[in-house]
This record gives C-alpha cells, structure tokens and sequence, in this order.
C-alpha cells in the first residue's frame, strides 16, 4: 500500500534495536483518515473471503480493528491481556510473549464472542515473531471457527512470523514489509521495492 | 441516546458491586453500527465547540474513540497506561486509580501529540468516580492545551465522578446515565426515564 508506505518513509521514527516507532500516526496518535483508507485496503484484498467478524488484541489493534470492521460490516472482538473483574464465563486462552515489553501474557476471549463455524479475519499493527497474531489463531480454532486470513499493517518481514504462517498454508496480507531498516540513516526498504 | 438505552436494557448484564457488564456490544465485542451511532451523537451534541483531537484511554475507549474521530476528522490520541520501550521524548503522566480493577496507574500521553492551544474531547466508555478522565485532564492542561468537555457512553450516575465535574463547570456529556440499577431483578432506570 503505497500511500501507508510513503508515510512510514515520512513519518517513522527507525530505533536501534530494529524498533519502528510509527507512534504519530498509528499506535499513540491515530491519523483516522489513513485508518480508513487501511479499513478499504483490507476490505479490498480479503473481499474474496467471507469474513463474519474482526478479531484483534488491545491496545494499539483497536483503533484500527474498529474502523476495518466497518468495511466488512461485521463485529469486532479484541482479546483482553489479563483476567479482569468485568470478565466472566467460559473463555478461551493462550499463551503469549510479547517481543515489545519481553514478557509472557495470557490472552483471553469470551467464549461466546467466536462461535463455531465463524470466519474470522485477525488485523493488528505490527507483525514481527507472530507471537500474538499465533495466540489468536489458536483462540478462533479453540472456538472451532475458521481464520481466514491475518490482516496485518506493517510486518517486519526480517523476523520469522509472517513467514512461518505463510509456509503453514495460512494467509497473511501485509500492507507494508519491511525488509530492513538502517536507525543511522534513517532508511527503510520495503519488500516490494524496486 | 434512545438506541443505546435500549441496547443497555436488551444486552447489559448487571452484576453485583455496582457492575455493569457491556462487553457483548461495547468493550470485548464492539458493534460497529452502535459505535458509528454513538460517534454521530457525539459529533451533534458537541458541535457548537471546535475540537481539534480526541483523546481517550487504553484499551476499551480506543474502539469508540477511533470511530467518533471520524465524525470530528480530526486525530485521535489514546494514552498509554505503562511505559513501554517504544515510549520516548517528552512525556505527560498522571496517576490514575482503576475502579474496575482496584489498583493505580501511569497513564502517559508523549508531549508532542497534545500542543499548547488545541481544543480537546475526552472520550471514554464509562464514567464511575471520574479517575480516569481527571488523569485525561491533567495531561491536557499540563499541556496548555484546552478540555472542550468530556464524552462518555455510560455514566453511572450514583457515583461521584459526573457531579464532581460539572460542579467544577466541565461539560460532561453522557449518552446514558444509569441512575441505579438492580442485579437480583436485573433491572436499570437511566437518570431521565420517566
């Protein structure tokens, strides 16, 4: 997606660490019409799948978990990182570490949010080991729905996640992959670049 | 707002302790034509004031804060509620103490994306003691910037947070605001039934 990737270019901020802040634009301050335009993108490439419901998990999947629903017309359901007083009945959990704050999380979603059959279609920011994006897959499945496909905004494609998935037969559509990324420089390749 | 009323009565689940659970339509599954409803609402009712940025709070405001920004086409802007690696620069903080989860909090907004002069809306699911906006508050104004008000979806009005506000002459708009509400009949009154 062109007009994502040349506002990463603009706006993205490269960290050592392979650390790309896009904290103006996405995950802090939200620019609500790129999230719409993401919100059509996603609609555009996974139009030829039914989708029943949007899955993601908070915080920063949300925002734009909300605004792609509204394309699909259907619900969304962002999974919870930990058990709350407000939660109850049966969930379904799993596992997960986060590679932003190194640490282990459950993730949790009401049962009766995914039901059997659904077709679910997983969106979050970031895609970098697919830990998280993994731990939703497992809930749909425990669910016995079905993943569509896992709708990610920018992946890092120089970690294993999105391969992983796609050598698994799971469909993984990223509006932008980063190939690599220089925090010196300030510069970013894209997969697709020429 | 009749539409959400009517929602609250149909799918809330009241629980004791004062609890009222939501979460099949706002803050584990959201219903996205509720919220675009709710974002239309917020948009009349505060439409004689100039907002610049919406500002709301992870993780249950991010859904309805993201969808009501479209209806301002402006920035949405959720602070965060614990430092993260991919946090730096200037940073506004305040403490915040959670009802639901009994326990306090740093929320922190980084200083760059709430600039001096600019007219802000707070927006947030619930409103109980007020904690969580008065934190949303104080970054605001530690920032120069202005509270236009507040925009809640439910307020639990036998709870101090909404009156405590408007006595200080801050506009808090609540599309419901539940008077009292009952677990063992699971009946509500809103504050203007009738």
């Amino acid at each position: 997606m062109e007009l994502l990737k040349e506002r990463i270019r603009k706006d993205g901020v490269i960290k050592e660490g392979n650390v790309l802040k896009v904290d103006s634009f996405i995950n802090h301050q939200m620019d609500i019409k790129l999230m719409n335009e993401i919100g059509k993108e996603f609609k555009r490439i996974f139009s030829d799948v039914q989708i029943d419901k949007i899955l993601t998990i908070e915080a920063s999947g949300i925002g734009i978990a909300a605004i792609v629903a509204q394309y699909f017309d259907v619900p969304m359901v962002f999974a919870k990182k930990a058990q709350s007083i407000n939660l109850d009945g049966e969930m379904l959990t799993a596992s997960v570490v986060s590679f932003t704050h190194k640490k282990k999380y459950q993730i949790i979603v009401a049962k009766r949010f995914i039901s059997e059959g659904e077709n679910v279609l997983i969106i979050d920011d970031f895609l970098a080991n697919g830990c998280a994006a993994q731990g939703l897959m497992e809930v749909v499945e425990s669910a016995g729905a079905k993943v569509q496909g896992i709708g990610i905004v920018i992946e890092k494609g120089f970690q294993d996640g999105g391969k992983n998935f796609r050598e698994r037969g799971i469909r993984v559509e990223s509006l932008a992959i980063v190939e690599s990324m220089d925090a010196e420089n300030q510069t970013i390749v894209f997969r697709d670049d020429k």
